[in-house]
């Protein structure tokens, strides 16, 4: 699924946030895994991020193919420490395990979560931090509502006034 | 203070999720008034941000100036549903009302609000949406870590595959 509501929750243990609506087949997968792949989708990717963000897996149970993965021809690789695949072209993937707090997943669709294992395409991440320049097409992806999305732009260094 | 850590919750009624940690003065703030407001700096304002995030406001109680409004000569306006200040200069501003939920507050320094009222520079935003082409200095600043920031770029609509 597309989910465009997330953010850092803490540092060590690293740990995020995220927004799953009950009416998503993915929430099913999460709920009964404990675990999800946090794929950081690119400007490259925004057709695809558009079409596997307006249809729902729930719709494809029992039908062949019977996953989005299949549907949309979207290639995947394993994950190293949970069984939701990762998907190619993507620039970086958070492996995440839920952290299980039922009231602020039941009343607010939200769900707190450990990253156990992270990965970032080296041509625009590298020696912790982000470096677009020159890679447009693999600037991350922002949604903002009904189809608009924005790239992240310019990288810079803010000075501390004395 | 400078808190990076945000994203939206829910739309009808508007909410959000931010991350406070218990450090700083303005954890104590929220938690006396139960209202916060969250002030969305532009790439005109990074020096600024840098300031109010790198120091204290517990440093300034008893002091003159006692604030960070003073302190770094910050204008500000007033916000209609809470006492919190408005920062001039910002490109948006939430006025939130924290809904309680200690347990998440408490564990992971996560706060949720409703926000109930808002407000955007209508040069860069109108009829629902974003404009910042030929505007760079009043794009939306995003912290990544240690004062590296990137703003937001392009703006583009993507389309869904048939």
């Amino acid at each position: 699924m597309a989910a465009a509501w997330n953010m850092p929750l803490d540092f060590n243990p690293p740990k995020i946030a995220i927004v799953i609506d009950k009416k998503t087949f993915t929430r099913d997968l999460i709920e009964v895994s404990g675990s999800f792949a946090i794929n950081v989708p690119c400007r490259a990717q925004a057709d695809m991020v558009m079409n596997v963000g307006s249809s729902s897996g729930h719709e494809l149970v029992g039908k062949d193919p019977d996953n989005k993965y299949a549907a949309f021809n979207l290639p995947t690789f394993d994950a190293s420490k949970i069984k939701a695949p990762l998907v190619e072209g993507c620039v970086a993937w958070l492996e995440c395990k839920v952290i299980p707090e039922p009231h602020i997943q039941n009343t607010y669709d939200l769900f707190l979560a450990e990253v156990v294992a992270a990965w970032a395409d080296e041509r625009v991440f590298s020696d912790g931090r982000w470096h677009f320049e020159g890679h447009d097409e693999l600037r991350t992806l922002h949604h903002v509502a009904g189809g608009a999305f924005m790239t992240i732009g310019e990288t810079f260094q803010a000075s501390r006034l004395k």
